[in-house]
């Protein structure tokens, strides 16, 4: 394990929810000392009980109001997780989307530029704003047709970011993730993905629901993704670019049912036709090429989808009434 | 002359601007009847000498505050010129540029959903966020590399309007525009083109001042961008779209100055380095690849630079006090 964290400040935003947390987790383990920056909003990812028992120093600011400056001031390193993710959400109040995913990181551009000028910023971005694919798999150079207001304002954050980068000279790399699973996931409902709601309705013994089924994903596990993020700042080449950070070798989410179900050790599902109101955020078949960001770091996802789901399931079993 | 735009009921936005009065006049010529939508700002383009005399109905009202339903209700078309477009001053203020690109559009968008769900619209979106051409000319497919936080505002603004196309079935047009120029044109500084404070200096008898001078530029004539906006509000073929608008063949600066003095009759230009300040949003050459929207439309600039610079600087001359 690398030690190039021992001893460094970090600052994760959105650090208390799934991917934040993880983040947060690996760095402590490194020996970094870590702040977890999150509004704590109880429509996003954040839950307390993804930080408890941690030495992390969890606070509690909205990057749209707060001041941001001392928790800026002096960081090595910035994991920026912080962002509404929700496309049903950016449909139904397309202002808070943007004031979020726009505003805050303004917010916290200027924050940074004062305090830790020079700082690596490691940004989460998605695949979202691709829309549906035009061809399979999605590279970088894929056109961008943001199929919600959720794309728009993630494809501007990300583009305030590395824009950042080219003008103030900062490290900045942009992760353009694919759904992602694992231990700490939203599991209430399906705002964060829809394995959340499934993993949800499996564990508690009730049947979840599949939309459509032929579509494909690429799905990728927290340990995966968490330690792409931590390679990403690691690398200086990586720095001034955006990366697809796919997954697992794409199945459809027919297989994905079965194979969830096979995780947990039985199981229903019911199928159903994708939601007509629901049509226009419908992507179809999704999966990255990521050759670039592997070619870059090294990396390559090290958890099968068997062996993901299976550690995900056993993760929640115990802990579910955390996360309703 | 068509004659689609008899009797037509449209809104255009920020339409005491150049290009916006320019697009009022237009249609008030072909029998339309006009609102032009205006915040007034003292920082933008708009003038109220810029629709004095004429029939167009001046509603002065901001984007991010107004109430837009009873401008918006029915409207046949919109042509959608409000924004902020001044780089320097997006970086001086970032937070105000995205509220006028991304949030004023976002309302605007309401409102029309509610009040003319069907109704076409013609965006002026622009070749900033382009970034510094990593050849040319450019065409659409070139990366998008904002060099300021303006290109990543007006970026936003796009997309949501051709977001707004795809899941709403409105037909939305966007037009890419290079450097613009023409009567009307904001002269008073450098906040609308760094053209507009050429005009100015050699009217009141002064040097203007070329930074650089062999970067390249395609200028486009006032009235051939008017033609422009109302040809792809016609076109049936352009909805969904996003094109690069152009204008006559590119010219260094220096080639351009020497073309301007010699427009005025006479006057002079002293030559510096590009400001070191000003240097991250120096795009270097730019010149558009537009034969997309020669295509679809049959458009092509019918004015030579030659002869536009001449009819701005008459019709300048004995009005450059209404500008100042």
């Amino acid at each position: 394990m690398s030690d190039v964290w021992q001893g460094k400040r970090v600052l994760v935003t959105g650090g208390a929810g799934f991917l934040g947390s993880g983040i947060c987790h690996a760095l402590v383990a490194r020996g970094a000392s870590v702040t977890a920056l999150d509004s704590m909003r109880p429509d996003g990812g954040a839950n307390p009980a993804n930080l408890a028992g941690s030495p992390v120093q969890l606070v509690v600011a909205d990057l749209c109001e707060a001041d941001l400056a001392p928790h800026c001031e002096g960081v090595d390193a910035v994991f920026n997780l912080a962002g509404q993710t929700s496309h049903a959400g950016s449909l139904a109040d397309p202002f808070t989307d943007l004031a979020i995913n726009g505003h805050g990181q303004l917010r916290l551009m200027a924050a940074l530029r004062a305090g830790a000028p020079k700082a690596v910023l490691v940004h989460a971005s998605t695949r979202q704003f691709y829309g549906r694919p035009l061809y399979l798999p999605v590279d970088e150079k894929h056109p961008i047709n943001p199929p919600d207001p959720n794309g728009v304002s993630k494809l501007a954050g990300e583009q305030y970011w590395l824009m950042e980068g080219r003008v103030q000279g900062r490290p900045v790399v942009s992760l353009r993730l694919t759904n992602c699973y694992g231990p700490r996931l939203r599991v209430k409902d399906a705002r964060q993905t829809f394995l959340g709601i499934w993993f949800r309705r499996l564990l508690e013994g009730q049947p979840f629901e599949v939309w459509g089924g032929a579509q494909l994903r690429d799905l990728a596990y927290l340990d995966d993704v968490v330690a792409a993020f931590l390679r990403a700042a690691e690398t200086p080449a990586c720095a001034g670019r955006a990366f697809n950070l796919g997954g697992s070798p794409p199945v459809s989410l027919l297989e994905l049912a079965a194979a969830v179900v096979a995780a947990h050790g039985g199981g229903e599902y019911v199928t159903r036709e994708f939601p007509a109101d629901r049509a226009p955020i419908d992507i179809g078949s999704f999966h990255a090429d990521d050759t670039a960001f592997r070619a870059a770091t090294g990396w390559a996802p090290a958890v099968s989808l068997e062996e993901g789901l299976r550690r995900s399931l056993d993760w929640f079993r115990p802990r579910l009434h955390d996360y309703l």
